[in-house]
């Protein structure tokens, strides 16, 4: 007797472990849900690296879920989805959902004056594949966009509330908020764990959309639309594989998610 | 008539582009030698990833370049050299040149009070490599070590003279120079660009130690000594292959290199 698709586990990957920021989001929202997590830790970051080159490591990740048999392929990844998305969702057999979607329609939804700023990798910006996407659904937005390189390296260097993230912050974010934008996408997996510090530099009114907790919301409806929501029943889980594995992955994945691991692994990935 | 080995080329790879600092050194010292430039900016940065990794990734780096005929292989990227040098020098058919042993051996040389600061990636620090070779030459010398990841992604951003540099710098380098250190190694290739601001911070009683400078010298009397130093009459050149062409790509290595570019090419590294 075969399993039902909806028993099958979720499958989500990042170039690295920002990812697991949506990982957590799911499992707070949807604790139902196995998971299985692929990050790309050998070939990390993708977000400075070309389309072509994003897209070939991207379908090689979304190959790798499909032979978990997962029942539906999260691309926890802003740049991968930037680039590849069209191309995994046609391309594959089961559902994608990709970052960018949920995190668009969330910030149309809060934006009162229209006036929207987007941040993150430079392969995300360049892509302009957020740009598209909001002017196509509101073509009198006006999008403040700017790719903020170095929020990464100092979430992974765990300088969360650090004097010079801060700054940095204030830099990048700076000039948005002189255009009088009321809402901020935060559109990199790592931002979330920046919130404290960007509200700070924002202040209360300006509104923070982050990628993992949009792409979980929409990830549930979409399930439940397919008929893929794991049953009531079901105990979720989350396995964990990595292209390496860096010298104190542990310490660092505990900034990102905090429900428990049942297994972490090294795999190589065909290419 | 086969070529005499000396009229081949020099190979040189690095993780991405910070190597480009030693190809600038060698074309500045040694402007007869054609060089061969490999930068694996498809999986960069190397530092933050695993000796199993990056020596598997260093491994297929100095095969693409052995495959182009080159007389020698300089390794311009700390984190490789602090993992896989003795297996690439015990492996490969021609000489194997890192840059560890010239920059700890300019650094054993310029000290005077025996107290050494070092600063590099996680990959290179956590090595160790740096610490065991300078103890083995003087077991008596003060080694302050580091790890600085932010500094790659802030030279990459072009913030070398920022003032969220500066800090970033005071906060990494001021409690070595509270233990007294009168020389600091920049084991990393992209340092050498952030001279000017080490220098502010550290005063004008420090040495700074760096890998490119260190390295082309050292290199200059190696192929000397082995009679592989090209023939007087020949004109360098320089040729780069890459394992993705980045957007801005040729911008971001202004940074680095100054001298003319005969070519570059994005290739496929076979695994």
């Amino acid at each position: 007797m075969s399993a039902r698709p909806s028993e099958g586990p979720l499958g989500v990957f990042d170039s690295g472990i920002g990812g697991l920021t949506v990982v957590q989001a799911i499992a707070e929202l949807l604790p139902g849900e196995r998971v299985v997590y692929l990050g790309d830790t050998a070939r990390v970051p993708y977000g400075n690296k070309s389309p072509e080159t994003v897209t070939r490591f991207a379908r090689q990740d979304a190959a790798f879920l499909l032979g978990r048999g997962v029942k539906a392929v999260v691309v926890a990844c802003n740049t991968a989805t930037a680039f590849a998305l069209p191309v995994l969702a046609a391309e594959m057999t089961v559902p994608v959902i990709g970052v960018l979607e949920p995190g668009v329609e969330a910030a149309l939804a809060r934006t009162r004056n229209g006036r929207i700023g987007l941040i993150g990798t430079a392969g995300t910006i360049g892509s302009e594949a957020y740009q598209r996407a909001i002017a196509s659904r509101r073509p009198d937005a006006h999008l403040v966009a700017r790719p903020t390189p170095l929020l990464v390296p100092l979430v992974e260097e765990g300088w969360l509330e650090h004097q010079v993230t801060r700054q940095v912050i204030e830099e990048y974010v700076g000039p948005m908020l002189r255009e009088g934008i009321d809402t901020l996408v935060l559109a990199c997996t790592h931002y979330p764990l920046l919130k404290p510090l960007l509200r700070q530099v924002a202040g209360p009114d300006v509104a923070l959309v982050d990628s993992a907790t949009t792409c979980a919301a929409h990830l549930g409806r979409r399930l439940a639309t397919l008929g893929l929501d794991a049953p009531q029943k079901d105990v979720g889980g989350i396995e964990i594989f990595l292209t390496d594995r860096p010298a104190q992955f542990e310490r660092v994945a505990r900034r990102f998610l905090t429900v428990p691991i049942h297994r972490i692994d090294v795999v190589a990935l065909p290419e």
